[in-house]
């Protein structure tokens, strides 16, 4: 394997951070094959492609031509953030050529990124909503809402992408000018308004990690400080909404608008890492509510904001299945904090919610062809269900939205995923997510081969390594009840449960083989008591997978609200796993054993891995099985 | 007792109409005593006086006045539909009239009559947000969003109770003129545009019942018919949203946005029976609709509408306890559909759900100091829960609304509340919701004397008779099991239980006394199965009100999600049901055995009529309590 140069992923703390783990380069980690390696393709090849079409016929283009022209006209097409939707494609691009380089994608990055800057104004300010409706003039007169920030936010992200990426440097011209317009604009001798949606705290921190300028780094830490006291309101929304009701650093759990709340809080992490000792105050209360979120507010697949009203986080335990919001966006966002918080914690925890997001709540939003979106991911769709707006699930997947800010945000995700698998310290490797990759760092370099997430037998083989000893670090997911390892055919130490990983620490060699068994039984899965909503029902899971029944796969006649699981049915651990190479993309499905309520007949039949559902039409559809029992 | 001058009520159809009962004239049906003699008392002496004040701090009279001036000007105060809120409060004003008439309401109703009055155009238009904010010119431009119709409804609706009650005509020749406008401006031969938000129809119905004037009735069904095409779109929302998807004679469920779709049935149901055999259609559809409602759409308290997404209907048996969202006047409206159901009908279903909306999600819309409303009414609070913007329950009631729909709308509910207690026909006189009051027809009357809703014990005295045999029926609700009634001291023949009445026919002679017995033992409700929020968990039930436990009620420490049904609890009919005169304002609570799951110890708590809870503070709150079971 060729030592590639060092390609940056999406998260590059510095070497002063005070975070435990180390990203790998997108070089690094590259998947060879699997369901990640089947969605890159899609990805590529739909969904990108697509996007571009989608973002001219949306006005996307227009708008940014309208302002490059100059042109004041009420004929700016779109929300106010259509620019956002341009920039997460352009880092789509970028990591997507990241990950294979195509003339193609060059000269796509290349065009939109002329396309960008010639819309940008001499100073550095740029946003085709102002500038085209309104000639440029009042700029940031109501930020609660205009996403100017937000904007900027994402172009420089992508820009950061396209840095890291070896691509056209026309972007990042344009994202040092947009914050260097910002940094003299913004603090405290300037204006001190923020942003109604957070986004620029962590694109500053990234751009700081990329250009070494501490001004962004200082700019990041501003916007942040100046969050949390009440300046916030639009739309009828209280503070709450913006993330805007109580400082940063006194925050105890995720509340408000759910993709607000994420991508703020991992804005602050990113701040707070790079703040030495002064981000502890920030570490401290996001440790509070990273955990809050993770008892309270998180649904079993993964999915974050139970509430439509404000697309919000609810209560505490307030997680309806059937009337879930879990905004796609959420759950990028929800991946983008807690996988900050993993390389600042090494925590196990937040792998396993890193991988429970990605393989279900994150997955789940776009359809198996790559060209068709959920913007919310329900648990639960009931018979009868008459279609509403575009949003809801009973419409089934939508092929773009009005507001279509989770569609390139899947994209640019999907072609970065291989950055969330693995991490690096000066001890060694760490395993976190499974797909078959290659993964290393400098000269500890391994192979990763499996049929993870349908078979949880993981083979790692040293591909390369340096003349020390290090430590090969695997982990053990929480839903893994009894794993073994085997260091070249030899069982070896047993897992250290204390840290959720198993620690193998010697001289490698190149080929040495670690076999890492985690057994995948079905299981049957209880809410906590306290989620009222789905109280005397239980979920199939399998390995990191959650299952749904969907209408398509019951008996005719059966109705699915009268569904429940059979009473006196056998261990699930005993239920039919069957690996379905041709069915829905290559899945395993479980043969689940239930009852019709009305009839009283028992049946079995089988259910999907809840990403796959509506990829047959859409229909009725559940997670949360009801027992049979005397008490429902 | 005098025989009164008939004093007509909301709803009163034409001799000619397809109706099997009649209402009562609001001087035929009068309150004189307990829970709803109270509430009417508060509603005089406080909610009105209140809601004049705050009528004129939000600025609704100044934009009466701005118009008046024809002024055109941006200093337009609220929503679109602020004159709305003032024609329900001269609603309220005037059924209060017609309930005591007293000077000071006569003189509210003539002065702010000639404030309206003053702001009519030549041409009968009249809308204040159009004349004042674009000089009059553009009406009905956006009529799914204007609310200009529906204004005038409200109008309309507020004329006809002044004219009822005999107060000054102003009104009522703003009305006419309004109504007259309405004639020449839409229908086959002119505009063909129907407002967003419906009311105009029942309102026009009326104003025929009231006027003779046909051209108001064929308006209304204009209106009715037009509907249901999907012409209806603003807001981003789709037509289901304006009860426009489907028309009313295919309409099969209710659905979308809950208040319209409301009072949108209640209008096609006051045209439905005033067109004879043309009704037909509508109300056979609107059999299948209602049942579909009362099925699958209802919650335990009669709320309806449970997303707070488009504040509407959800899919069937989609009744989470704690999202939702169950508007004040989503239960108005739904006793006004139910009632002109029961007049079509004669089903008692139609009472029983009258009655459970009007002693549960209906009074809970307001505070027992009568000055705070609940714009949503839930089910459940949790512990934890962050208040948010000013719909949220866990704020508490509020004093007033951006959008003050509900306030208004329960004052002239309350006023006018005893027309919904019995009618009459040929035959004689039918009780339907039990309370103190003299009710009757021509020279059939009778005296109740009752605790009701605290006591079973219903005294039905004759206090006037003519020579004819006449049947008195007596409705025994569907939650009594073992109803017994006895006349003049002797068992009368057992409940008619085919339907649901007990019917007693005789020649009745002056002081004849019935007494009807309905056993009130606790109950301990289950759902539908199919109701999955509340699976595996009971409400609390005596008589006709719904319980919901409090956090002040729980021992110190105890967290309402902890609580649950103590297992091998006695048999509910056996626990304390407890009258407090001086708790509340006078109620029943009821010892509840619980268990904290934390700890696992038994103790009790005292629920209170869920219509009572946030009274003494606003807090944790639940009417569905888990079992304690293994299955939870």
């Amino acid at each position: 394997m060729a030592q590639p140069s060092y390609v940056g992923g999406p998260v590059q703390p510095t070497t002063a951070a005070s975070t435990s783990l180390i990203p790998l380069g997108l070089a690094d980690a590259c998947i060879t094959g699997g369901l990640w390696a089947a969605r890159q393709r899609v990805n590529r090849e739909v969904s990108i492609p697509n996007g571009a079409r989608r973002l001219r016929d949306a006005g996307n283009l227009d708008d940014l031509a309208m302002a490059a022209a100059g042109t004041e006209s009420q004929d700016y097409r779109g929300p106010v953030f259509m620019d956002s939707d341009v920039y997460k494609w352009l880092e789509a691009v970028a990591w997507e050529y990241a990950r294979e380089p195509s003339d193609e994608l060059a000269e796509l990055f290349a065009t939109t990124s002329g396309a960008v800057a010639a819309a940008q104004k001499n100073d550095g300010y740029l946003n085709t909503y102002v500038q085209v409706t309104r000639g440029g003039r009042e700029r940031y007169r109501d930020l609660s809402s205009s996403h100017e920030l937000y904007c900027m936010g994402h172009l420089i992200q992508a820009a950061v992408a396209g840095r890291r990426a070896g691509l056209d440097d026309t972007l990042w011209k344009v994202a040092i000018r947009v914050a260097d317009h910002l940094v003299a604009a913004f603090g405290p001798d300037g204006l001190r308004d923020i942003d109604g949606h957070p986004v620029i705290e962590m694109a500053l921190v990234e751009l700081y990690r990329e250009s070494g300028d501490e001004r962004y780094l200082r700019l990041a830490q501003w916007f942040v400080d100046a969050r949390g006291h009440g300046t916030n309101r639009a739309y009828g929304r209280e503070p709450i909404y913006f993330s805007d009701r109580v400082p940063a650093v006194e925050a105890s759990s995720v509340e408000g608008h759910a993709v607000r709340a994420l991508y703020f809080a991992a804005g602050v992490c990113d701040v707070a890492v790079e703040r030495g000792r002064d981000g502890k105050g920030y570490l401290d209360a996001q440790a509070r509510q990273w955990e809050h979120m993770v008892d309270t507010k998180t649904y079993l697949t993964g999915g974050l904001g139970s509430r439509w009203d404000g697309e919000a986080f609810g209560d505490p335990y307030e997680l309806p299945p059937d009337v879930a919001y879990c905004e796609t966006c959420a759950a990028i966002g929800g991946v983008q904090w807690t996988w900050r918080r993993l390389l600042h914690t090494d925590d196990v925890r937040c792998a396993d919610l890193a991988e429970r997001i990605l393989y279900n709540g994150f997955l789940s939003g776009t359809s198996l062809s790559g060209n068709e979106f959920f913007y919310v991911n329900t648990l639960q769709v009931r018979t009868g269900a008459v279609p509403d707006d575009h949003r809801q699930p009973a419409n089934g997947r939508g092929k773009w939205f009005h507001v279509a800010c989770c569609p390139p945000n899947v994209m640019r995700t999907v072609s970065s995923v291989a950055a969330y698998l693995a991490t690096h310290d000066p001890d060694g490797l760490q395993l976190h997510v499974y797909a078959n990759a290659e993964l290393g760092a400098d000269r500890r370099r391994v192979s990763v081969q499996t049929d993870y997430p349908w078979h949880g037998r993981v083979t790692v083989t040293v591909a390369a390594t340096d003349q020390t000893e290090w430590t090969l670090s695997l982990r053990v997911p929480s839903w893994a009840e009894s794993a073994t390892v085997r260091v070249n055919d030899e069982p070896a130490e047993p897992a250290d449960r204390q840290t959720g990983y198993v620690r193998l620490r010697r001289h490698w060699r190149p080929a040495d083989r670690v076999v890492l068994d985690l057994p995948m039984p079905v299981r049957l899965t209880a809410a906590d008591p306290r989620v009222d909503a789905v109280r005397g029902a239980r979920a199939v899971e399998r390995g990191p997978v959650v299952y749904a029944l969907e209408q398509v796969d019951l008996p005719e006649g059966v109705v699915m609200e009268d569904v429940e699981i059979a009473a006196g049915a056998s261990d699930p651990a005993d239920w039919p796993a069957t690996r379905r190479p041709d069915f829905l993309d290559d899945v395993v499905t479980v043969t689940v054993p239930l009852r019709d309520r009305r009839t009283g007949l028992n049946f079995t039949a089988d259910a999907v891995p809840y990403f796959a559902w509506d990829n047959r039409g859409v229909g009725p559809m559940r997670v949360w099985i009801p027992l049979a029992s005397p008490t429902t």
